[in-house]
């Protein structure tokens, strides 16, 4: 089994600590002293040699997702000059994967989700791989415990296969963030499952796909395949890249393929995409507090506070998000965790590069 | 007329801006160019010569207040070397103007509070003045707003006087800050006024007041009375004061004199004690957000957001309060205002000497 890290994510509304040069899934937000990008491979690696992880990135973070992961042959960093979303960093993976063995089964993993179940996952991992051997995209889907507005997901089907005595489902239908009536109704169904953006399949599958679904991809992968792990793959990596259209795996293969199963898990999994998220997985107090740093609560509840260093002192707040780092601070309610994007847009829009 | 300026209080409820280094009257907290103490001295300057106006307070913060008011005289900062309440504060100045021209009024003014109507208050200082020649410890008396709990009330009788067509009144009793059923009881009757700490009195008059009801303090100002205005003055100030017993002008003269009248006055006042009444007195923007410094709100109300320097993110909020310093946030709502003092509590208790 090959691992094939997407990590290019930025984190949007995890600012301000997830920045242009600290994305999310380089920055320690789950664990003190682990990265999310380190928490993703060091999960896998009872399973998986380090030089048969690979983990694709921006040209501009590679040498940081190097120096995280020193156990993984810095060859295995593939650097894309330019991010063309989901489509192409994982076609990059795959020729690579392709090249050592064209039937590997690849898994692929965002960088910077968590995983509270480390033990059920590297066994559901085991029976994907096992799935994806007979031809299939598989893709992991987490049973929703929320009518979750933030999620894709995934309508459910018959049961095709039973492996390892867990039943593979097809896919019907994906669905893009629906809204909360939507997303109330698929719960209820008990039919839905989130599409967790993890999957599994063959290297030879999956180009099979592109070649069908996303041609230029596939000619592009086709024209990188005789430099790769030559020196000359980054000349021609930035040489094609820039044209490449910018496409998600999801909408790009997923959407349209005809092999798509999904494999329903309970990993404990999260994207942890905003403060909110996050603050659920963080040590609390009694009363609900994550208090992280040097932070003081008075009579708070159900709150997040994050200090970077300085002192931070909260009272009465009830369900309020706190952080602070060396040169920014963040107020806001819990419910409103999603709007984190609206400052990052304004910080653009004022091109306040110090804060992005 | 002679104005006194008490500049000892420390504006605890003002953390994490109001520091032992830097209290209150210290800090440009209502205009961004001029300080507290610079507004209180400033306003009389239209009416009365800078040498005539005295300054008292703690020793570690002489040279700042002689700083900050290059206009006043340096010998007429009169330094404490130990903080003893305002009793012996208002003493220590009586004294001093009494040895100029005993039958000279003073205004004793704390040195922050904010008052709007600076005309009308000027008017009133003249009024209380002519008051005072009759032997009166005049007291200004604020009209109540709201059955505030912050503030002591004092309970008006008859009108005993009238100076300049102004009423003034007899004061039958004080009341610290009440309870809030007893304090609307208060504003409802229309017979309470609130107690501004503003008082006006010959020197004369009030030392002989002293002399019956704060002997301990005036055997102390007799003492000192042949060294004021010499090379022995600080040597005997230090000497004397240590022995001094804590007391309030209010505790020990005003609420047994029977010389005790009530000017009311209209003249746009408050003590803004802690950051909720403080944003009532800043620039506000259409949703009644005081945004101060580099400080940005998406779908605030009625918020005070302040920024020293770092950037400032507020989402959603409604009637809170966030205070950034360069070592330090306070996120509060304005309904908690009062609980800063319990912040600086905990930092005292943890001796946390760098926050406080």
């Amino acid at each position: 089994m090959y691992v094939a890290v997407l990590a290019g994510g930025s984190g949007t509304r995890l600012w301000p600590r997830s920045r242009g040069e600290t994305p999310k899934h380089l920055l320690n937000l789950v664990r003190p002293d682990v990265t999310m990008l380190q928490e993703t491979v060091g999960r896998m690696l009872p399973i998986v040699a380090p030089e048969d992880v690979y983990v694709v990135t921006n040209a501009r973070h590679a040498e940081a997702v190097r120096e995280q992961l020193p156990q993984v042959p810095p060859e295995n960093v593939l650097a894309e000059p330019v991010g063309r979303n989901s489509g192409p960093a994982v076609g990059y993976a795959a020729a690579h994967v392709h090249k050592r063995d064209p039937q590997g089964v690849m898994l692929v993993l965002p960088a910077d989700h968590v995983i509270l179940k480390e033990e059920d996952f590297r066994a559901v991992a085991q029976t994907g791989a096992r799935t994806a051997e007979y031809g299939n995209l598989v893709t992991l889907g987490i049973t929703p415990t929320s009518p979750d507005t933030g999620y894709g997901y995934m309508e459910t089907g018959e049961v095709i296969m039973t492996v390892d005595g867990r039943p593979v489902r097809a896919v019907l239908r994906f669905t893009e963030k629906p809204d909360l009536e939507t997303a109330t109704r698929y719960v209820e169904s008990g039919q839905y499952v989130w599409n967790s953006g993890m999957f599994m399949w063959q290297a030879s599958t999956i180009l099979e796909e592109m070649r069908q679904y996303m041609p230029g991809l596939f000619a592009a992968l086709t024209a990188l395949e005789p430099v790769l792990r030559t020196s000359e793959e980054a000349v021609e990596i930035e040489r094609l890249w820039p044209g490449l259209e910018d496409r998600s795996i999801d909408y790009g293969v997923l959407e349209r393929s005809r092999k798509v199963v999904t494999l329903p898990v309970d990993i404990g999994w999260s994207d942890v995409g905003d403060w909110a998220t996050l603050a659920e997985f963080c040590p609390r107090d009694e009363h609900g507090n994550a208090l992280l740093g040097d932070a003081m609560a008075f009579g708070c509840r159900d709150s997040l506070v994050y200090s970077s260093g300085r002192l931070i002192t909260a009272i009465g707040l009830e369900d309020m998000i706190v952080v602070d780092t060396g040169d920014a601070v963040l107020v806001c309610p819990k419910s409103r965790a999603q709007e984190v994007r609206k400052v990052v847009d304004r910080l653009k829009a004022e091109q306040r590069r110090n804060h992005l």
